[in-house]
């Protein structure tokens, strides 16, 4: 799809490490994570999302001949870091928490250990895959635990950048959407796609009943008629009619929804229309979509606040480096390494994560540490998989795993973590030293 | 850059084609009007930015055997559409607010006539576009307002979707922005971009020193160092010595700005580094940018609350068909149409808009209406620019034209608009009737 991925990259990564060639430390061994501070105020968990698409990103990420043409034009780099760019590939070692599972405050979700040089310029384009499809995997996350069975459909491609509406398809698909409206994603990931009509296609024709005869001639019975555009009685009562009763779905995308999906249930029911389903699609959210439990609603769709994630449009991820090799010799030991200001807690040294999982099945901790993972209960699930080794990529999965993963991580969560209400991180994040001992915990709620 | 934008669009496009085939509506002339009913909530006003990239993406959006194929092979498209849509070449007339103007409520930001098929698939691509990047450019325009003469950078690529954030550095820099540090906006739009080092970079060496002395060997006295790894002060110091009083800047990232501001420029003057300056990047959004106008700081680093619009990251923007031949004959003349349903007022014909200004320069009114504009005051200014005439794209122009209209836009709007509290629109939309007549104003603000 895209020629290359390389210059989407802020230009601090390209001028660090033309420094640190000169000074002779690019080559340093080195291991960045990435991770968040917080989750968005109130949320009780998150949702890893963008796994697979870095790896894909990672695979385009290569400096051709046209771009360092223009960094040397600009002066962003010069003849040394030219020469290395030409020939840049990623060789080292990425492990990461996978598409669909959980996260919490501090949990590791990429570790990337390489040279600084080759670790560092990676920043940007993973923290921008990383903060957009996890904001909408969580958002999407809580809109389908609302949803319950009933199914929810994306269809937010209209609200935001043209490339982020294929990321979020896929991104809400991972966290349980049934479809999206988005055919790229379709395309690219293999999203199921779904749609029928807007108001134009009513307003296109001379009455209603040539619109709903033409959609129908076009899609079959099945299709689903949107009974908005004049009068919603008269809509409904002409779409059974038109099927026989065997139309297949209406659409309700404005007014007071919770009554009118009632009223038009009963009337759907009165003239016989018993399996024609009722689908909403007027600004919804989680909140919504929780307060329309109680209406005979078959389905949602689901649009600006799924793209926008639901209040809080980025994750906050951060991509820091935690440890680097002690001097610029070859077999040099990682030093954990962290920046001491204010307000901007960080670990330093590589760490393992594992959620702990009572014997009943229910998450309990986000264990993290440096060095090695204590050997637990049988239940804890480790949480970094193994994604680049050497430089190749062994990660790849199929969407449908991510989507199951999601969906077994998220049925373990203690039932607060459904709660609508801002709240607090479902479990918290435990950090233990290299002795197994538990040593401070920097992302305790507050009060 | 990339191969074809034709499956950015929403899967009911291509269905509502398919039936308008079948029925024989599908080429019907139409008109389709791109606007928002409202300015994000409390907001007074909004900035366009997009329609350079809508012409970009127009030229792209072409369906090529591949994309046919799949649409085919998951039966989004019949035969029929198959073969119209492997000919699709937009061949009507597109009229928009130019990149950098601004808009009120009910402004007709973009109107597209063609047949309906050819103006109805463009919806998803041009409303995904629009609405992402005028919500950057109106919270860029915020802060560019609040910054004053102080330069700000775009710097959010890290928080926002990867393709977004090229689009964000675009409009950033359209609504006043002085560089960003996305290189693709760089390459892409020819925004200048900017970039030194981050706290990795210091961690990655054995002492701050070391870090210090490799930034000013590659990058010259000039650079900005990052003072706040270790201990504010101390790093300030060493700055300065290691370049003679000669340091370009310091980069604050963390703490109390306003304080820490105040607390480096005395130091800095107090070593004889008054040329010196500093720039400041935590968490930055236009209240912060305000309230740090009496601190001495010389430019403003901008990322998060940039790039997810400062709390509405979507505009809202609706395309809507106003008006459509009153049958299937080739010289059928227009008819105005518009949906009935509840909160969602549209005005059906096609517009024309013109910006009311005062005989001292000052913004007085968004006129809008039916027909032919009125022959107002010479100041008045019509705001919709003919950009694509058949077909042919006639709307291209360097992003500097963009970005001295926004300047010179925003400069007359009335002093009210610069208030950062929450309020109505800087100035009243209002709507005449093809008489000239003010007919009614459905976007007056309540109460």
């Amino acid at each position: 799809m895209l020629q290359t991925t390389a210059l989407l990259t802020d230009h601090y990564e390209l001028t660090m490490v033309r420094a640190a060639l000169g000074s002779g430390t690019a080559f340093r061994r080195s291991v960045f994570e990435l991770f968040a501070r917080r989750l968005p105020e109130g949320r009780r968990y998150g949702v890893v999302a963008g796994t697979g698409r870095v790896l894909d990103a990672l695979e385009n990420f290569r400096f051709d001949e046209e771009t360092i043409a223009f960094l040397r034009e600009h002066d962003v780099v010069n003849d040394d870091l030219a020469t290395w760019l030409a020939d840049y590939r990623f060789s080292g070692d990425i492990w990461g928490y996978p598409d669909g599972e959980l996260y919490f405050p501090g949990s590791p979700i990429m570790v990337v250990e390489g040279s600084f040089a080759e670790a560092c310029i990676l920043e940007t384009l993973l923290l921008s895959i990383y903060n957009y499809d996890s904001a909408v995997a969580s958002a999407a996350s809580r809109m389908t635990a609302m949803a319950g069975h009933r199914p929810c459909i994306e269809m937010g491609s209209r609200r935001t950048n043209e490339w982020a509406a294929v990321a979020a398809a896929r991104a809400a698909y991972i966290a349980g959407f049934a479809s999206s409206s988005n055919l790229e994603a379709g395309r690219l990931y293999g999203v199921p796609t779904a749609g029928t009509a807007a108001h134009s296609f009513t307003l296109l024709h001379d009455t209603e009943e040539d619109a709903f005869r033409s959609q129908l001639a076009a899609l079959g019975n099945d299709t689903t008629l949107l009974v908005d555009t004049y009068d919603v009685t008269a809509a409904v009562t002409l779409g059974v009619e038109l099927t026989q009763g065997r139309l297949g779905a209406v659409r309700l995308d404005s007014g007071d929804l919770l009554t009118l999906a009632g009223d038009v249930r009963r009337l759907l029911d009165s003239l016989g229309a018993v399996n024609t389903k009722i689908i909403v699609t007027s600004d919804l959210d989680e909140y919504q979509i929780a307060a329309l439990r109680a209406a005979p609603v078959n389905g949602y769709g689901v649009g600006t606040s799924l793209v926008t994630g639901s209040g809080a449009p980025t994750c906050g991820f951060v991509y820091k480096l935690v440890s680097r090799a002690e001097s610029d010799q070859a077999e040099a030991p990682l030093l954990p390494v962290a920046k001491k200001s204010t307000n901007k807690t960080s670990i330093g040294g590589r760490k393992f994560a594992l959620r702990r999982v009572s014997p009943s099945g229910i998450a309990e901790a986000e264990v993290i540490g440096i060095g090695a993972a204590p050997r637990g209960d049988s239940n804890d699930r480790p949480l970094l998989q193994h994604l680049v080794s050497g430089g190749e990529i062994i990660g790849r999965e199929p969407l449908s795993a991510a989507r199951e993963r999601h969906a077994s991580a998220r049925a373990q969560l203690p039932s607060e973590a459904f709660k609508m209400s801002k709240g607090y991180p479902a479990i918290l994040t435990t950090v233990l030293d290299a002795e197994g001992e538990q040593t401070f915990n920097p992302y305790a709620p507050q009060g």
